[in-house]
């Protein structure tokens, strides 16, 4: 069973894997090339449905059966959960430190049953249904009290800590709300208080007025490179509509969220070389989602430069890529050579794309 | 001139290098191996002097010329700064966004003339020197009324964030208090508000009767694996008396912190086969080092596993190895075989290892 630990200065949790503790010789030899990745051992191919634990849920041919082929996403327990699902949370203290069981959820979201394709070249069709199942999770998950946070995101690249090559998400729900999570609703609510307005609907007022930073943008979302971004072509995904959570997204929406992801990722594809990145959705935790004092959004980081030292000790970035510099070159991005072939969807994806899953 | 922005939910600055923008060719790759790293064309070995900003202080042979050979520890200016040392800040709004000019200092403490000779095999007197610099700068630049907080680090290996191999510390002035830094201070002083006891002293006595995660101690320090560490053989060297500010370390204690971060630094190097790691020196603000509510301390990260998507969304780490187990693979490495060979140290060296640096 995982454990969950807190800084008893800083109050930060951390999860302390308890069971199959890597010891000095099991580290990777993170300069190493990438490793081999063949379809044929890939846990997350169409045909090698029982190299995972069984599925959670799926998009599915009617008529396929669970746990084989004739899905389009695949939502399965993490074969290697940072927390485990089973158990109480035996919440108890030692000495000056707090300790909890290391309950929570750790789920993957396989986004194609094809091992080559990358999300950012998917069909939006099919990147809309992702989204669906993310939002399916989160709605299932948000059920279980013992749950507190949500967080669902995309490691992309060995550099960004992919270790699996075939497209997947992953979702991890925590039983704390995260210190950096209760950071930035802490900071929106503060700016609420001084000015009340959203600080995020200011943002985009701003950022639409100005245009400097914008990368792109749609009837819903726009996207854009954040005044003080930390991460060279960092981009933030934001609704133009208000709105704390993002399970709270309607059907037009999502449909114009799948495009503005794709379009984001591909330019970050085309810009940066293939570059790794990870993205995340920032929404609020599970029992303040239905408050007005939150404004959902998704970030996305290329990896192109190490946090070190100074990082690590400070939590202040160097960003070397001026947000304006970064902004103009994804601009400039021809996307034209460069869009994906209209795929044929398998029947009944958009017939109900909100529908429960079949779980 | 660098640019200080800051997010207007988190309150977080950020550095903004914005000359030499790095556009997208400018990155390099991270997964090749690492680059030739020869002492000819070393800026930090004896003889390449030129190769520097002019010096700031060196601990140097009587008789040797500055910004010549003759020295055996040397500060210079960064030559590619994070942060300029000239100009106001110049502080301003634009719309909902907060700037400053990147006002502040970064230096480089080369820490030995020898290009192949590593931190943990220096002699002990020679770690001690490198101490005394790390102090001297601090006490010179605390002067600097624009400067609010000094931070003491090093960068070990590539994927640690050095780009030179020679061996170096690093120390970034800045003109605020960083978010984490602020953190830390906000989170010693809820504990004494609420134990009317220091946390970190609580923590030390904790340590010192539990033992499962002592790593080593000496008469004035104890190594550590923190209960909470966020990272596989985290490393904690915290001095068993109060004190706010490692400025304020005696003669005695500085010869104690110098063994102890020798042993430690020698441990995690044979432990974990070279690994590369980060430390820095966690003290107070500029003007709340006098204050009685830090205790100040140096963290050590090993970087033998990757943050994340989850990590970079939650601020929630996954540690894979429990500070126990961590703590006895430390315990057990057989340092005899490694002690360093003691080095004639030269004359005067030992001296006066407090007296003012000779810039």
């Amino acid at each position: 069973m995982p454990e969950l630990r807190r800084d008893p200065v800083t109050g930060e949790w951390v999860i302390v894997a308890s069971e199959r503790a890597k010891r000095p010789g099991d580290f990777a030899d993170h300069s190493r090339a990438d490793q081999p990745d063949e379809p044929e051992n890939c846990p997350f191919c169409a045909g090698n449905e029982s190299m995972t634990p069984p599925e959670i849920m799926a998009f599915r041919q009617p008529g396929s059966q669970r746990n084989g082929p004739g899905w389009w996403i695949r939502v399965v327990p993490n074969k290697y959960p940072a927390l485990a699902i089973e158990g109480d949370l035996n919440k108890t203290g030692f000495g000056v430190y707090d300790w909890m069981n290391g309950v929570g959820a750790h789920e993957v979201i396989v986004e194609t049953p094809e091992h080559g394709k990358q999300l950012p070249f998917l069909d939006t069709r099919q990147i809309e249904d992702i989204l669906w199942a993310y939002r399916a999770r989160y709605l299932d998950l948000k059920k279980d009290p013992r749950l507190k946070h949500i967080l669902i995101f995309r490691n992309y690249g060995r550099v960004a800590g992919a270790s699996l090559g075939h497209p997947h998400s992953q979702l991890v729900a925590t039983p704390v709300v995260p210190v950096q999570v209760a950071a930035e609703l802490a900071g929106a609510q503060r700016y609420q208080d001084y000015h009340d307005r959203c600080a995020y609907c200011d943002i985009l007022r701003q950022e639409m007025n100005e245009g400097q930073r914008l990368v792109s943008e749609n009837e819903h979302f726009i996207a854009f490179e954040p005044y003080a971004a930390k991460y060279p072509f960092e981009t933030l995904i934001l609704p133009r509509r208000h709105c704390p959570s993002f399970a709270a997204i309607s059907a037009e929406e999502q449909t114009a969220f799948a495009a503005m992801l794709g379009d984001a990722l591909r330019r970050i594809h085309l810009c940066l070389d293939d570059a790794p990145y990870n993205y995340n959705i920032h929404t609020a935790p599970c029992d303040r989602d239905d408050k007005d004092e939150f404004h959902w959004h998704l970030r996305v980081f290329p990896r192109l430069t190490i946090a070190a030292g100074f990082e690590m000790g400070t939590g202040v970035y160097i960003n070397v890529t001026p947000p304006e510099v970064a902004a103009e070159c994804l601009r400039e991005v021809d996307l034209g050579a460069s869009l994906p072939v209209p795929a044929e969807l398998p029947v009944g994806s958009q017939d109900d794309p909100s529908a429960s899953p079949d779980s």
